[in-house]
């Protein structure tokens, strides 16, 4: 059976997360639906990233096997026909060897978190960025950051009830930016890593959000670290602002897609 | 009795515009009872632009006349506290000379319109940007935008519902651009003009867009002006777009309360 992958974006607002759970709305169901009404043969699909309740992606990356061969626009098109109204799209799909898999392949994920700071609550981006209502200082947030990156066992910053096998992760990449916007400032975490412990992105969000607030000196996020202890995490952050963007591969099979259809594409 | 601008950000889609109805939940009514939960004398209130259903706003301005004194910023942080949960912001508030006027004061309405062109519908964007389909080419829209430039009889780009007196603007801007997201082209018209006939602005994108499709000539448009017939329009676009950004005053009264307060304001 021909294998697709699908890059897949949504809201996470009105799901329980990424994984199909009985009696609870799944972005996994939702796609799985309607991968039935073009192949009722299709059975459980796996995806990069199993994102928890609220979480939102632009890039998540799953893949299905097929009965017949499907032109991957064509597929992207029928899937997003039959996945309305609910937020989920598929932005693309492209053929894959049969021994791909869209988790076990994955050698990167990247997730951006959005933090929007102002005093009056947020109208166009309610449920889409963390409001918080003081002003941070992003210095010493980006000081801070530095202490989380590299190889560590961050058992701190891992929920309790996360199943990875070891809390030992190598952080690539924690920078924080800040941009001004008309009414507020929006700060931007930009983190990757080969994979992630479970809330590890929303303890580092929260942890280093009260490090901006001034509750937290920098050094007190190293210390935290060193306890390899859950009890010394600053709050976990809440799901609203973050999104899993990118998934890396050694053979994108996306990146090949678009170089084998350069210039044919749709209208 | 001491008058206050307030700058309203808000949300279009659940109300039916900006100005008080019977029976139908607009914005206007919204910022009158959060007033009156602080000030049950207030009556009516006036706003630069009676934007339309689902017509968005980060920079609506509108006064009130309050019986007591309010320090502007917790004004705001009132205000902001019985508007919940409705998607509608004070983000500023400023004392105003007493026969200052957010409507007949203004010199200046600039609006932002936002048109995603992708194949797969909106996720986190949907209700606020309008979506479409196809690819859309730039530079053809710019060549016909410059065709609106300038004095007009504006006939052609007018609501058969508007009630202005005269046909004839001046629009002082209409710009296009684009810049390219991780899944598709986000189109942005720029918009500024003293004031504008009813539909102007959603007349103008509707129009463009059938230029950046391909399916009519940047002259039709110059020729629809000409012809100063409401027949000779293309496509009305919808609301989703459309946002009122900002109200220019020649005594800015945000800016003279940011110059005065400078230092002082919240922790």
């Amino acid at each position: 059976m021909p294998r697709y992958a699908l890059k897949i974006e949504y809201h996470g607002a009105p799901f329980s997360g990424w994984q199909r759970q009985n009696d609870h709305p799944s972005v996994q169901e939702a796609v799985e639906a309607a991968l039935r009404r073009l192949d009722p043969s299709v059975t459980a699909i796996a995806a990069a990233g199993r994102t928890d309740a609220g979480v939102h992606a632009t890039g998540q990356v799953a893949h299905c096997d097929l009965a017949r061969d499907w032109d991957p626009f064509r597929l992207s098109e029928a899937l997003n026909y039959h996945l309305k109204p609910a937020p989920v799209a598929i932005v693309e799909a492209a053929r894959t060897a049969d021994d791909w898999h869209a988790r076990f392949s994955a050698r990167e994920r990247r997730y951006l978190f959005r933090l929007l700071s102002r005093r009056a609550p947020p109208t166009h981006e309610a449920g889409l960025v963390w409001h918080v209502r003081q002003a941070l200082d992003l210095a010493p947030m980006q000081e801070a950051a530095r202490h989380l990156l590299g190889r560590h066992d961050f058992t701190t910053f891992r929920s309790s009830i996360c199943q990875a096998e070891s809390p030992v992760k190598t952080l690539d990449r924690l920078d924080v930016s800040a941009r001004e916007t008309p009414h507020g400032t929006e700060f931007r975490f930009d983190v990757r890593a080969r994979s992630f412990l479970h809330n590890q992105v929303r303890s580092f969000v929260g942890t280093l959000e009260r490090v901006g607030a001034g509750g937290w000196d920098p050094d007190r996020v190293a210390q935290a670290l060193a306890a390899r202890d859950r009890a010394a995490c600053g709050p976990v952050s809440p799901p609203t602002g973050l999104y899993l963007v990118h998934v890396g591969y050694p053979d994108d099979p996306f990146a090949a897609a678009a170089a084998a259809g350069a210039g044919a594409g749709p209208e």
